[in-house]
């Protein structure tokens, strides 16, 4: 689907060396984001194109308006001897110090600024959605020897406690052979989770492409539900005592999930709200039928007959249930519930508005939160939350970032969000208390929540810690300096 | 909560007059978005406090970094007092041409820009949510003569159909109470909806505040879905025909509902989706039990016994159901599914990135989208979404807007996003085609987007309509400037 090159950062893109030798006087054009034809080539891996420019003694040194060389984006993007070409020339040219710092401010941010992570996201798998329904696929890889399980047992993540802090314990097929067979193996339906029958769950989560790329460059990744019930009560429960012995233990996910490292939070917490849904969803909203798992655990549906056994004659013929000519079926998807989560900034711009539930520990505050409704804009649903909750009246909302939140099953869509009046009155009493914070109450706040809560003085404000979104919008207002700056004159 | 005044600003929001009379110098000071203490006065409705400054000869012309004057934020905000005032100072001075404009241009934006906002948004209700369990105001509220109801019958809204466009059929209490009666009159928990019970749906959607504010101060809007079912099967099936006599007829939501006025189109897309989800959650999918309506059709949950006939001892016991040991009832709440639509610009900035279904009309094409799954964030949903069905690198991604769609009970969250690679790939082959558009073909395909599809040429691209958020999200990139700045090197 390539394109004849109709400029010079295109044709660099596509390694057209042609288009640029005729075009030689633009080799060093800056496009608006501060890209060269070099980065196009780099980012690209286009070696033998990038090796032409450096022949034309492009600058090499130019950065884009993220401030990244050639060098960098070529390395980025794991074109390692694109890379090392720049390196090379970087070392033979003169390098003027400081140049590099002086392009990055002088330059503006392109229109994409960089995105903010939060804790829970950065998932590393590829989930490969159209291998859900591929059986095939599913049942070679299940029993692969780098296959790895994650299990769950009612919510609570299997973890390797030998030492601090605990990591979660992958385990191998052959460990839980015994309980899940191969459930992919028969093109049958599978049986519904239910009394006298097979109550396990299992997902597939995708696959960690360590060689390369494609569904067999790496291992594959599930998350089996282990809770003992059922016929399978007794194997579980022998299950969990071993595993036990090798020091593998079923945690409570708060707090042990937030010390993991990037990769497997991520898995975690698409393990554990996937996990969930299953669990929560075996009959039939529409109809109240048992419902079987579908796609490796992505899909929930009404058996073709309840009565008739998997395999059947009578399943084959994919008996139609009394619920399925109802339109969309969304009940046979996976839920994630939006959640709008945000700091809401004082008129002058000087303070911040946080509250607090009466459950809470003493002292803690947080950004106000709550779910988008029915027929109602992200915006729309921040302004009637922080109205119903503190009174205040919401001008314009600027997204921040997003959060997976699986406890069990949300997204946190973040925001700051412009206040317009400032007189506080908790309408729907859902806070115990609601208060304007000042820059330097926020910032003693966000530091005191980096330590142990054990350590913090409950004497001070306390505020969530840095895996939780509202601390990062918080510390956005509080000490980036596009908000920062903001609120000066107000001092 | 209001505190001691710290500035000029606060002290104007405040109508702090004594602190702005020891600090006359500062009278006409600017924050970092352009506020002076009049803008401030204004927005608060400090009448007073703007007779002062305007005595002070402030200069009432000065626009903040919207480019709005302090007469225009006292009017937005309803202060008509203020705004006449300082409309008369204006008439009194001399006005130099153009001035507004320069400052506008000169002026750089606040921090939180103006939001856009999407067809089926901009409600104009107040949902009034901890009024869901007052059955004293529900009843009340329900018979009130200025209480207004939408009737829905199998997903198609009443409209009157007198003369085009067609308007949604606002009905009053007499129409209906012969089928719905006062649910809320008895604290007894409603029969659940089945077999041989009541069988319509009822959903409190919140009140129009035209006279002041509060629950009481303007008309309760409704929706009830009167789908004949059941008992009342042969009372619909003669309302819809009383109705139909009326020129009053259920249609389908597309295309009509498209012609709707913004408030009306909001509040139809919350009933709608709320109706959808009553509808699709009857039977309990933990326990497989029947459910009740809750909290005027914002809930709902197993009954206490479903053997228990509605308000009997045996019911008032409130015997426990199964499901209810499991953690939070989160499907218990209505449903919302955020999916992410996406513009993809080209790493050149001079194209963007269209798809088509094999379904679609011949040459339409629209914004890449799908349903965010569990454990990622919306930025990470993007990047899957667009690698699997295009096979193109996703960078950084910029929140533009959110849509909600009510078909049934979607959130669309939109983006533009940044092209790494241009390689087109269809990955998981759910997509047809997809293609690289320039700017000038995206403006023609807009263009003729806003004629009725029978007047469009099917030889050119076709594009959603301007009720469509993928529709906004293109236009943005092709016309607005701080995109279409973008990409001129490239032409």
């Amino acid at each position: 689907m390539s394109t004849p090159s109709n400029n010079v950062h295109e044709a660099a893109a596509q390694g057209d060396v042609t288009f640029l030798s005729s075009n030689r006087q633009l080799l060093n054009l800056q496009n608006d984001r501060g890209w060269t034809p070099l980065h196009f080539a780099a980012r690209y891996g286009q070696t033998e194109t990038v090796r032409f420019l450096v022949a034309e003694k492009v600058d090499t040194k130019l950065v884009n308006s993220e401030g990244k060389t050639a060098a960098k984006v070529a390395r980025f993007w794991g074109f390692e001897e694109v890379a090392k070409i720049l390196d090379a020339e970087q070392e033979s040219s003169v390098t003027t110090p400081g140049t590099q710092e002086v392009a990055t401010a002088t330059i503006n941010r392109g229109r994409f600024s960089e995105n903010y992570q939060n804790f829970f996201a950065g998932g590393k798998l590829n989930r490969f959605g159209f291998l859900r329904t591929e059986n095939a696929y599913l049942t070679r890889t299940l029993t692969s020897p780098t296959s790895r399980f994650l299990l769950l047992s009612n919510g609570r993540p299997l973890f390797d406690t030998t030492q601090p802090p605990a990591t979660i314990a992958w385990l191998s097929y052959p460990d839980i052979a015994d309980i899940i067979g191969n459930p992919y193996q028969e093109e049958a339906i599978p049986a519904p989770l239910g009394e006298g029958k097979d109550e396990f769950i299992i997902v597939f989560l995708g696959v960690l492409e360590e060689n390369g790329e494609g569904p067999d460059s790496g291992p594959a990744y599930w998350v089996v539900d282990v809770s003992p019930r059922g016929s399978l009560e007794d194997k579980m429960t022998a299950l969990e005592k071993n595993l036990s012995e090798r020091k593998f233990d079923f945690v409570e996910p708060r707090p042990k999930a937030f010390k993991l490292e990037t990769g497997d939070a991520a898995i975690l917490a698409q393990a554990r709200a996937m996990v969930d849904w299953n669990y929560r969803n075996q009959y039939c909203p529409a109809c109240g039928r048992r419902t079987v798992s579908m796609d490796a655990g992505h899909k929930r549906t009404c058996p073709p007959d309840e009565e008739a056994p998997a395999g059947s004659v009578e399943a084959k013929k994919k008996v139609t249930p009394p619920c399925k000519s109802k339109g969309v079926q969304n009940f046979s998807y996976p839920r994630t519930d939006p959640v709008v989560i945000v700091c809401v900034v004082h008129p002058t711009e000087d303070k911040v508005l946080l509250g607090r539930q009466k459950t809470w520990p003493k002292g803690m505050y947080s950004a106000l939160a709550g779910f988008i409704e029915a027929g109602e804009s992200m915006e729309e649903a921040v302004r009637r939350e922080v109205k119903e909750e503190a009174g205040i009246v919401i001008g314009n909302v600027a997204y921040h970032s997003s959060q997976p939140w699986p406890f069990p099953n949300s997204l946190m869509i973040g925001c700051l969000a412009e206040a317009v009046t400032d007189i506080i009155k908790l309408e729907d009493k859902e806070l115990e208390e609601a208060r304007w914070f000042t820059r330097p109450q926020v910032i003693e706040a966000l530091s005191q929540s980096k330590l142990p809560f054990e350590a913090q003085s409950s004497a001070l404000i306390r505020m969530p810690p840095e895996t939780a979104i509202a601390h990062q919008l918080v510390k956005t207002w509080a000490l980036e300096k596009e908000w920062s700056g903001a609120g000066v004159l107000a001092k």
